[in-house]
């Protein structure tokens, strides 16, 4: 069950570096890309930039709407995510193949993505890198939680299908975010 | 001990997105950062963009000289890390404070982090993104990495020192990097 989550704490999510599903749509057809080159940029409102290569079928979606779902999957999912990043939106519905449930998000047109963990509701607020290096920055207008989950192992992947899984949590004192 | 790494193999080492320590070295003081807002940005070259604050002493080191090495830590250094974070540059020589040994580095001033699993020596090459978002973008030109570790666990931030380690590896069939 996806709960609000406080926009000043997305940070958390997406600066430990997990593969994340890009949820796009165009002309009414959903698409999903996993992706791991993301950073965020700011804290609040938060903002992060991602590389999409124009060879992605999801980079005109991203381009031409503005919008997106950023969705953490959870270790549960590693084989789907591996499999949504070996077709082609332009050949398959992605959703309806890997059997992935697409739920209305409030502030864009994309997807939720209901098995995964977090979602986070975005819209493009730069393209002036896109031209160079295929960079979109983004800010983060919406997010939900899966809070019932308490211990989502999110993955990292390390090249071809290779991927760590979240292990220990350690804790230390620290005065800065 | 540090080995030779290549090049195109890079973007397995921070695609999973690691905390990593930002080594600078300005007018002969080496400094250092723990850094986790960075992303690959292409693969060959290996290229990188992070986000370093006009708050962090580094940040002028790094406009100024143009050099960095992205030094990543494992575990066992997660104390060390978030120490590094809590003082600033301006007011204690980090590797000596925290018996870190800097070693010279190839192809820049900065040095090298000898407890550091893997360090990548970087050139910025593009800091048109600054101004704006305190964006670097560099390119790395040499790479190192201690092979003797067979399973490096690195660190990854959730804020306030909180990390999640990594975990188990699995390895799924694809396609593609």
């Amino acid at each position: 069950m996806l709960k609000d989550f406080p926009l000043a704490e997305v940070y958390q999510l997406l600066e430990p570096g997990p593969v994340v599903l890009l949820a796009t749509a165009h002309r009414g057809h959903p698409n999903l890309m996993p992706m791991s080159w993301h950073m965020m940029v700011e804290f609040t409102p938060p903002m992060l930039a991602c590389i999409v290569s124009g060879a992605n079928h999801s980079f005109t979606a991203l381009r031409l709407t503005k919008e997106a779902v950023i969705a953490i999957p959870t270790a549960e999912l590693a084989a789907t995510v591996v499999k949504v990043g070996n077709v082609s939106g332009r050949d398959v519905d992605k959703f309806e193949r890997f059997r992935l449930t697409p739920l209305p998000a409030r502030r864009v047109s994309a997807p939720l993505v209901a098995e995964c963990y977090a979602n986070l509701e975005c819209k493009v607020v730069d393209t002036r890198m896109v031209g160079r290096y295929n960079m979109f920055v983004l800010e983060v207008v919406k997010a939900w939680v899966d809070r019932a989950r308490r211990r989502p192992r999110t993955l990292h992947h390390q090249g071809f299908g290779k991927f760590v899984i979240d292990g220990d949590v350690i804790r230390l004192r620290s005065a800065k975010a």
